[in-house]
């Protein structure tokens, strides 16, 4: 059973609400350096292993500094990421550049700050070469394709996606990147997505390992490090088991041993750029009830919407509720939850099990420290909320404003 | 057949992206003329008709003064509608403020506007007397629920929406309303979406005429305009017919003889609340091809991206693709036409067969004037688009900026 525990009492919320009104996102800083240092011990059985945190998950400095000062890095994908990792002062190789369809400005950027760049396509190289150079330090991007659809572990038909280079591109590009320069290799593949089965990232661990062997073997191309990616899910739902992070951390270390060392690529970098799995759970959605309505179903209006949470109108997700106050009360009533915004997806839980809720209300929305308020758009008008990090001494600091109807008008003139 | 011609040829759009460039949404100010003149005059058969645009389609202020010039009054639904529409002189009566979930500030703001409010539930008419007080005009809106969740020309399940009053609601909304001293009403539903079938939009008139008619029956109160809202559909596929919008028209008219005249209730004004329709053929987002890729699947990449667009990875919506200069060439090849966004869904469209495209190309995607700009989000660090006006003699205005950088930092410090 997953913890649905919140970091600040009823009262303590409050408290926070007097100074900053709802709709806002908290995130917890004690359980995000914790989560880290838990992630980041899991994996020390292998000889090196960092971890990029993956910047669109939460792309706010504040969170980006507290990853870097624990040793994490930054795995970007876009020229505002690049810059907002520059700015909380994560460059060099503590920067992972994983991105696709890319402009040359971008991977100008990356490389002007020392950046690892991960290649998406085998075409990628000329086009690097001629935009940017042939760095030192260069990786590829693996697509396994048919080689995992007709596979039950992996989640998604690789076939279908429209990242990295195929088997025998991988081959050709390792060779090609060292013809034109490039000395250090790395390895990376992401075929999993929120997927709370070890087994899978495990699998790409293999996978990949297996791959650096091949290259090895078949080009002399020494892979430097192996980058798995993210995809480690999180229990959203109270009934879902985290994953057990240090059997995978084990796991990998011996699949490492099976794998690694006998190819001679030992001693070989793991990396990570996990997202949702480090922030994911130490977020939430902090919002005050609106109104009631009851017609055909009952309806609970919060001054939140999906500006502020896309997920679960986008994918149907299912986030976790907690009335503040009514935490052991019985789930006696069935409300759709929802947000103002004049789409009927906007809503934060369908036909959900709750304690009676009143207007005035505070109602909170787990688990949104990732993919949460970066998914928020300004549809209908609507202004995006502002972001709180609630820090180990109970202070509490803003660390994104809430737009304004200035932002919201800053590019046309009337 | 859906006429998919461009306003532009391939040297007059190169012309435009000399000054502007891509990607950007670029509107055909004479075709949005021309279609609202068509509107307007296909529904002349009625005593009085008004369109009241959904903003939120398009909310950019030089489309809002097109329409307002040619007598449109705007469909608001939050506070940064509200004053987009004050901003470009939309006010009075000329708003119709048709909200749900609705915050007191934004009812206040449509009163003070003199703007019509449109209820959503029995509830918001105490919470509208408390906060902004009864005004003489006042509009209900209707959900059918369960009475239409069994036809098969209504699009959805009425009784899974948020919004409106049931039946029973409309009757003591309305004796309820008269007695906290509104003298004029409206009455509103909305139960259709982007549907091109024009008898689903008659049979919401002719709900709401009948409806009218026993609320006169029931309460003595006589309903003084019907508002038929939004959710006429355009032709997103070549081989979808546009709505024939004379005939509906038409229809309507003869709705009103049949159901309006012999309840007493002429002259009754009737309004609508199109976006799409109105504006939606007559834009597009016209971007540049960055990389092909060759993978499993053939790749064409572009410089725009779901951030720019977002219903074909939302909805998986189709939108028709011209290749400008190759309108006629065969479409010899099957591609996916994906942006940059680090998100496997960012694809405007799959498995596309498509005349051979390079690098380079100019990629035009249609039909982006409503619901295309406006559903934009920052994931990723994306950034916006710039949008275009096309005018009728030919010139070209910025009427939106691209987003900069320092608008997406807007709200974080470093």
């Amino acid at each position: 059973m997953a913890d649905k525990k919140l970091p600040f009492t009823k009262t303590e919320i409050e408290k926070i609400i007097e100074k900053y009104p709802t709709p806002f996102h908290i995130y917890d800083a004690r359980a995000i350096r914790e989560n880290v240092r838990r992630f980041l011990k899991a994996f020390s059985g292998l000889p090196e292993f960092k971890e990029y945190y993956a910047v669109k998950a939460c792309p706010n400095p504040a969170i980006l500094r507290i990853l870097k000062d624990l040793g994490c890095g930054a795995d970007c994908s876009s020229m505002a990421e690049l810059i907002l990792a520059e700015r909380v002062g994560i460059t060099g190789e503590n920067i992972m550049f994983t991105s696709n369809d890319t402009p040359a400005a971008e991977f100008q950027k990356a490389r002007d700050l020392g950046g690892i760049i991960n290649l998406d396509d085998i075409s990628h190289i000329d086009f690097l070469k001629k935009h940017a150079g042939i760095p030192e330090i260069i990786s590829i991007r693996y697509n396994p394709g048919p080689r995992r659809a007709g596979s039950n572990v992996i989640i998604g038909n690789p076939e279908e996606a429209k990242y990295g280079f195929t088997y025998e591109q991988t081959f050709e590009g390792c060779a090609r990147l060292r013809d034109l320069g490039a000395r250090r290799f790395g390895l990376h593949s992401f075929i999993i997505s929120n997927d709370i089965e070890r087994s899978h990232y495990l699998e790409t661990a293999r996978m990949l390992f297996q791959l650096a062997a091949e290259i090895k073997a078949k080009t002399g191309v020494s892979i430097e490090f192996v980058n798995l990616s993210g995809g480690l899910g999180i229990p959203y739902r109270p009934d879902q088991e985290a994953v057990d992070i240090e059997a995978l951390g084990r796991e990998i270390a011996e699949a490492y041993d099976e794998l690694v060392r006998p190819a001679g690529l030992h001693p070989m970098k793991i990396f990570a750029e996990c997202g949702r799995y480090i922030t994911g759970p130490y977020g939430c959605l902090v919002s005050t009830v609106l109104h009631k309505k009851n017609i055909y179903r009952e309806y609970v209006g919060l001054d939140a919407c999906m500006a502020d949470l896309m997920r679960p109108a986008l994918y149907g997700s299912y986030h976790h509720i907690t009335v503040m106050g009514k935490e052991t009360s019985p789930a006696t009533r069935v409300y759709d939850i929802t947000g103002s915004l004049c789409e009927n997806n906007d809503k934060f839980a369908i036909q959900r099990e709750l304690p009676e809720i009143e207007p005035g209300d505070i109602v909170v929305i787990h688990d949104t420290g990732a993919h949460g308020h970066a998914m928020g758009f300004n549809y209908n008008g609507k202004l995006r909320s502002a972001e709180l990090l609630l820090e180990e001494d109970g202070s509490v600091e803003l660390i994104r404003r809430a737009e304004t109807l200035e932002d919201y008008f800053a590019t046309v003139r009337f």
